[in-house]
């Protein structure tokens, strides 16, 4: 019960069904004499908005967000911020499957016995809808960040199919639908997914967010760890099933002489490791390295071909599930990826600022 | 700053660092009236007790638990549980080495430049000594639990080496050294790790949990699901570099079709899963299917080859870290991951009965 | 920093600031299944709504609650409830005076000082129009409360007049602009604000709720108490500076003969407390008795008499308060408590249910 | 459920029963580098201790703290402060009295009823023995505090009798038994008490806290305010009917034209109150002025006159409680309300801190 907020001083509460009239989030905590309008947030809504390629769903929502509180004259003013953003495209049509069959791999059973109602309409709390509140509160998270740490998010593999890394490059996600950092995948993404979308069908991802210019000892040992909490973090995204920080699952098969980051003394007088296989955390505390999340995105369930399934009545049935889909979830959650890596470094940021000696 | 509890209504705070006088955890909120005494306790602490192979590092630590509270008479009385275990094999050495220098991949930097001090003796705080702790306290969530609910661990994994999963057999767990369900790995696996052992090198592994026997419907989305509670409390394990449940991050590569699990009634009238490639959980909720997550464990940084580091001081220095040491310290992650388990699903299990509506 | 939300189980978090373009309140970990609809909450809402009668702010809002989300089809679906009243009567005026200058006893100067800036606008945040949200997430509370539990209040104090206890009737409470349960003394209060109210004065009051039926074992020692529960909600209600239960500072003057609660077993069988001078809480657990809770609501400090201040330059100023304000906050103290109880009932009942053995 | 924890950032946990064989606190949260020690802590335990006049309980404890982790060569690690003290005076005595009679006006039945069992052993958890744990933690929140802010206690009333306020010396609270200011109350008080004493019987009591040297901005509205903060922290102190801020319930007698604390800017450039009727905090946040709290504690309920009870097989009875108790448990009250209000300043000047503007 009460699940509905993420953050201990840089803290955010969403709520709202995909058609309901609106959804939102409450940001408490965020500090006062930050510069906010909504036009510091929309740019990062945007980013997140379906409808804006063929690879994602066709619903359209503009996804304008409005600030309610919190701001006076233009900057925060350590009260709750309130953001709310209107459902406008919550298509009429014909619920009654979905009303009675579980679609395997949602969360429609799981909802269903646990709450004894639910509100079938697009998925309602549990659609991926929620997530653009996300996206705006890890806007107001990067203003507290500053401008000297820097979240950005990539997609490293779409099905089978994984970037080049010696290909990376980070300007390149702002040039095709996937948020991909190597052209060369892009384009074949591009045609793989074709083939996935016009058979109906749907495939897995894998995100990657990085943050660069992470002070050293953000975390909080040992059960608020940075790790743990980005952990957390990700794993409350839609349709996520892994996440990793670093050399990840990888480290599995390393040893010890291969997985240490070592160090020498920089030119700039300050201890600097020699290598990131850690991903930026050491003993649950960022070492200020680069911070390396990457979580795997399932195949979205909603799919053209018919699954067996049951009814709120006990039958069994079968269940297609038509209308506006995602043939890859993975591409929307590159972005809200972000947000949750911003929301947390703030958190921490914040944490991190009360341990300051005088 | 403040994150040594874990949980919310069954929640326990740990405290102790390897070379003190003792280490210990208050398990606060388990309900009364459930049987416990210390020999509960024991056998799982003499699970996870180090020295009981040559795998497994050579302190030897009796970690005889003590019950300074909240059991009357042989029950549990609903007020805190103190479990106090001495430290009794800190063996007297010379520390100037590690105090002075900062060993790769251990928390020993991040430490110093978070608090300015650090207990360098066995790492302090944050030594693997302190799972003993999370053990003690599954223990107590087991009671919690009840016989229903079954928690169980295995390494599956160890370097590059898996488990044959057609050979999997849970009694094989208590059969071989590193918890391994499958014999015959078992076998190569010692072979394997006596070599890495006397190499001074050390491996990593992968571990999966599996809790069997959870009624439907423990889990509070959006931001305390069950799936994202488990991601956070693996993390929080020293050496924990991802956390996957049910497929994880092998659903990046599957499609929709093949990653969904169909549901049929089932001959007791109940709905019913046709596979569980979901491991056990829905949007967040349990689905009354096994609960399974794997987690990697990096190979410890303490090796007999010397690495490059910088002391306090802020010079270049070598280091090489001698003292006893697990070579995989992924075996000793097993009933440490079942404890984790185990505590996350004591909670949920509370919260979930406040919802029981009359 | 992150002050807003109140509760653990049944948790709310309100927003908005006095002259915004509206106030909320999220309601959290409500249990599904309870019936739910507008209507049900505005009766409350208008009970608090100011300018009812002479004796309040002559502010002039209908504080109509939209039901945003967690309802479908008339009932709660375990899913957060967002509330959101619209602020329509944000009576543009010169604000010049009180933008400058730190009107006395109110949070004025401490806001500016904590946040480097401040709405002035109507209090902004620390307006007691942020109560309306309270009201509104006490009467989702009342929900979870059920019929069985009834929290009422009443005003027992105005200034130096006290009810007459041997008269009071709960009836007479809607009977009156002040919910005096006396009606003589409502009478005299009349007059008495009158002279107040036209002398552009204010005064204080006591306002003392009580909840019947409210089962034993509600209350979670030792920092989770009932009473320290009730005792932090009270007192964050503008303007209180005192919290009793029960005989409260009074029994500071009693003896334990004096002050114990005798016990009989009752004709049904069960133990029955002679009296109830505990105020139906004993070592922070209710008893079963009701649970009665008084709170001292200072004078407003805005009176229409000049007094010395300061501006934000730090010159020495008078400021005199003109606008539409309470002779007596007091007055709507009364819903706002009853909220505050209803809130910390239905969340501890939610916790109780998560101790009931199977 | 898990209710024995208070704080955020700077937390603690008590655990432990008055008869077991410790009891023992957690401080998690405290900063590191801090200079810490058993003696710096054993000065405020003495002052608790009982037994050291004929006006507390005769049980001999010598209430010597043991650190136990969080501390290293002298300071403090920024890891969890584990502080234990043995329990080495329960007396053996006959229980059977207690252990099936409820005594009226204790906790017994309540504990009985929420938890179905309870150690009766001279009240188990409910006992004020308990206190002792949070005076230690008190000890550590001075650490936190430092010398600038100071904390002091004085016993204000004792049955009807009261201080005269114009007597007021602090140092005088070290010459009495009663922590009194007053020292010709002191006198009086003690021919009063001892008339109680020799009875049997026992008396209520009004404790004063004040802080000075609070710097403004402590405390974060709405509902995590400083006063509200204070009240629940002094409720939770076993025996607490009432707590009260400045002028407290004194307020409502007031106009706004007496209880107004007007401005003008100080000799030192800053803005400074003429008077302190707030008690140093306005809108939930410090004013810069001593923060002023009152609590009422009830007589203690065991009396040697036989009270009207039942039993736990569900017969009337009487009982009597012999044994060793306070005439006025106000006494030992004045430390543990130094000790929660000292907590309750180190967990808000963290917060405050996390605030702070780069």
């Amino acid at each position: 019960m009460a699940g509905n907020s993420f953050g201990t001083l840089f803290r955010f509460t969403t709520w709202g069904e995909s058609h309901g009239p609106a959804i939102g989030v409450v940001v408490d905590g965020c500090p006062s004499l930050l510069d906010l309008a909504e036009a510091d947030i929309q740019p990062w809504m945007d980013k997140r908005r379906p409808g804006q390629s063929r690879y994602t769903t066709q619903r359209q929502e503009p996804d304008q967000v409005k600030i309610l509180s919190g701001v006076f004259e233009g900057r925060t003013t350590g009260t709750p911020i309130s953001l709310l953003i209107e459902n406008t495209d919550q298509r009429s049509k014909d619920y009654s499957d979905i009303a009675s069959k579980f679609r395997p791999g949602h969360a429609d059973y799981t909802y269903w016995e646990k709450y004894g109602i639910r509100d079938y309409r697009g998925g309602g709390r549990s659609s991926a809808r929620e997530t653009a509140c996300r996206v705006a509160a890890g806007a107001v998270a990067r203003k507290v960040l500053g401008s000297a740490i820097q979240v950005r998010g990539a997609l490293v593999q779409i099905g089978p199919h994984k970037v080049d890394r010696s290909r990376w490059d980070w300007a390149e996600t702002g040039n095709n639908p996937f948020f991909c950092p190597d052209p060369v995948a892009a384009g074949e993404w591009a045609a793989y997914l074709d083939g996935i979308r016009k058979n109906g069908s749907s495939v897995g991802a894998v995100v990657e967010v990085v943050a660069s210019g992470v002070p050293v000892g953000l975390g909080d040992p040992l059960y608020d760890k940075l790790d743990s909490d980005l952990a957390r973090a990700m794993m409350t995204i839609n349709a996520v099933k892994g996440v990793e920080i670093g050399n990840g699952f990888a480290a599995a098969e390393l040893t010890g002489e291969q997985n240490a980051d070592e160090m020498r003394m920089g030119p700039d007088g300050r201890p600097q490791f020699l290598s990131n296989q850690a991903g930026g955390i050491l003993g649950g505390i960022s070492s200020g390295e680069d911070v390396v999340v990457r979580f795997a995105v399932k195949p979205t369930s909603s799919i053209l071909t018919p699954r067996r399934t049951v009814d709120t009545q006990g039958h069994d049935a079968d269940i297609l599930t038509k209308g506006r889909h995602d043939p890859c979830v993975g591409i929307r959650a590159v972005p809200v990826g972000e947000a949750m890596m911003a929301c947390v470094l703030a958190d921490h940021l914040l944490r991190r600022r009360a341990e300051r000696r005088e």
